[in-house]
């Protein structure tokens, strides 16, 4: 029975936390298997158990089980932070003059400032419960080692986030705030490892790379026994854990009856968008809706738009398995002034495939576009919004603005995955007017497609 | 009838968000009236007017109205942040090991970070009625001109911001919010001013002081008719609209049978503090209750513990009417090395008068126990508390500490005014241990109290 008057923020009760994660991949064709790189066969458990944890491991593996139990402990973490609100836009719908419905799920509502939280805190959770002491990870702009500082924290274990050097110097209060949560934050690359030691020497003075960082992080995990490497994105697990997202919208949603006619989501590695549209992309597998399912890259790092769809590594050092995903080369970097987030040179390997099968679009937007439609939202919604969720709410606007051209009643959801309160030198550059799109070329992308490496599975 | 198992989170519903503001000094002694230093007299309306808004003036000198109705348009305004999360401190509980209930209301659930906004939203919409087209303030830390940047934005009116110039520089994020609303921020001491060019030209290079910026941006407002000033604490129609904390929080409790036993909340100028205890300060009055009330201040800058009860100004420059409170002194500054906030000489004449009347505590505590407080909060439950707010945690934890104890299970509410994003370099300070107490001696007090108007009313 649809109620009537829908508020501007529908927050469901404790008690409807979600018990079960859902697993989209038993609806889906299973995606191609992560392959390893020595041996060209596709990864076992094994494989993977030296760098993850086992629970980890068996549901990344798991392509069959529609529901996952949320184990109570990680659901008691949830509560401090969840059920997350859904929020009508009405103020933004005023202000745009639409016929239009705007929902978004606000995962911004915790420290973090992120959804990277849901899946820190289930991801620590089964460490702990494995019996390891420590953690290990890498982070770019910080929001995934602030969530995985904060779970450590309340879980008890030691972490250590490996940080890009020059993000740590650009971003020392992200650092700060995993600091006050008792991890240890190396800038990499670092003198602690081999991988960060030879970088060093080959270029010294360094600021970094993801990739390096990556290797680092996994190089520790591999030093011990009790520690383990924890990954913030791109891998099915961790979409599984963020099919919270979607579950909570969807549960909100259709206590007042409604069944989005869009829903939009930014991607970077595809962890929030995977996460968001799960359940319903779920159900139009099954035939009961059929809802558009819109991805929102940057025009300056298109992996699905304008990337390959292959095997490649999941890092630039080319140290992990390899995945079959829509990828601009694991040595594609996009362009230093973009200061949007959303960098990952390839896409989660369940959105590359919904994306493959034509289950749902993809589309770019440019930079100076996105922050046009983040500070608007944020004068209208009173949201500060992350560079990274603004890309969706640049689409979601301008479908928006479509409806009210034709007139039609669209309802549209998307997802506000973060608050941008610790983006503000990009901010600052937007409102000083020296941001720019940096569109790589197609130059720029064959150099990029010439690291991908040249395997018999990719002929 | 009281509910039994109370969530981790209790959300109100938008429907009961506050119809009216709750006006405690219909129920208190009515404080000395605020004096206009030329001639010695009461302030009348009209003396406040070419500052302030006429609604904003009315509500200054109502002391007799219990319920002042909220205009429909705040209401909707409200609805994008409000009601506010009541929060039961399970974890923080778990960690203390206490058999104390510990609830929080917590105000940083919007971009501003804190309870500003609820001032802010009010007095933008009067001077939007009223015809205005401008309004000015100052801020120190930012967390007020935020605020008003963001309902300035909402509402359509312009906004200069005197930002202290030595804050604009130490938080220049801050400043990028505030820029990202449309809020046109100007370092004080700034030559746009009388007030500014004679700083400059007596102490060139000077860093600023809020005195200063007060100054500056009442002098801008004079110089419009379409123009005002706005203040974020410190005077009664400021914690009359803060008073929506508290109804909310009672509110909430309420419908789980809760009456704390006692309410703890940082006092800097006194809003946060009004606002959260108006009802349940106004019940005691009238016999309904028997809850202590306890003031935190900092070490620092300890109006309520170490200072006079005299008429003072609410500025450093001494250019606004004398009000009766507790003050160290109109040239009072707390140690430049205190990174917690609540630098204010006074405190509101509401909270000073309640204080004197010996219905509520006060108690200071130092920096140093603030931060450990503030971190171990952020550990267990999740959320990284403004320093501010902290000194009610430290508060709210001792209290817990001792039922542990003595085996008391007293119900202890506080109020978690905001967080700690923007304020990462006080953290950084903690983490590195460079922190300090900045107790300030006799001899320091005696020069404050030296700043104190030597008028015929203080003898």
């Amino acid at each position: 029975m649809a109620k009537t008057e829908i508020p501007y923020k529908i927050y469901l009760e404790e008690k409807e936390i979600p018990k079960y994660w859902y697993n989209v991949r038993a609806f889906m064709t299973p995606h191609p298997p992560f392959m390893n790189p020595a041996t060209l066969k596709p990864c076992t458990a094994d494989d993977l158990r030296p760098v993850f944890c086992d629970e980890v491991i068996e549901q990344e593996l798991n392509f069959t089980d529609p529901y996952i139990e949320i184990p109570e402990e990680i659901r008691n973490f949830y509560k401090m932070y969840r059920p997350s609100p859904l929020v009508r836009a009405y103020c933004l719908e005023r202000a745009l003059n639409t016929p239009a419905e705007i929902y978004y799920k606000f995962e911004g509502n915790n420290t973090s400032g992120s959804h990277k939280l849901n899946s820190a805190a289930a991801q620590v959770y089964y460490a702990k419960k494995q019996g390891l002491k420590s953690l290990t990870t890498e982070t770019g702009a910080g929001q995934w080692g602030t969530a995985l500082a904060m779970a450590a924290a309340y879980f008890g274990l030691d972490l250590t986030v490996y940080m890009v050097k020059v993000s740590s110097e650009q971003k020392p209060y992200r650092k700060e705030v995993m600091r006050t949560y008792g991890a240890t934050v190396v800038p990499s690359p670092s003198n602690t490892t081999n991988a960060g030691r030879k970088l060093l020497e080959e270029y010294p003075g360094s600021g970094g790379s993801l990739g390096c960082a990556i290797s680092e992080a996994i190089e520790k995990a591999l030093t011990s026994d009790s520690c383990r490497y924890v990954l913030g994105s791109v891998l099915d697990h961790v979409l599984l854990h963020q099919s919270i997202i979607g579950i909570e919208a969807k549960t909100a949603l259709d206590k007042y009856g409604i069944t989005p006619d869009v829903i939009i989501g930014c991607a970077g590695g595809g962890s929030n968008l995977g996460g968001l549209i799960s359940p319903f992309m779920g159900d139009k597998l099954q035939g009961k809706n059929d809802i558009r399912f819109i991805a929102v890259e940057p025009a300056s790092c298109p992996s699905l738009t304008r990337g390959k769809y292959v095997y490649d590594f999941c890092d630039s050092a080319k140290t992990t398995p390899l995945a079959k995903m829509y990828t601009l080369g694991c040595g594609f970097m996009p362009s230093a002034n973009h200061a949007g987030g959303l960098r990952y040179h390839g896409m989660s390997p369940v959105v590359s495939q919904l994306y493959h099968e034509k289950k749902m679009e993809a589309v770019t937007v440019e930079q100076t576009k996105v922050f046009e439609a983040a500070v608007m939202f944020a004068k209208t919604e009173g949201i500060l919004p992350a560079p990274e969720s603004s890309h969706a709410i640049r689409v979601a606007m301008d479908e928006a603005i479509k409806c009210k051209q034709t007139g039609e009643k669209k309802k549209i959801l998307f997802g506000l995955t973060g608050t941008g309160y610790f983006d503000l030198a990009a901010y600052k550059q937007y409102n000083d007017g020296t941001i720019s799109d940096n569109i790589p070329t197609d130059a720029d992308l064959q150099k990029g497609f010439a690291t991908i490496p040249d395997f018999p599975i990719n002929n």
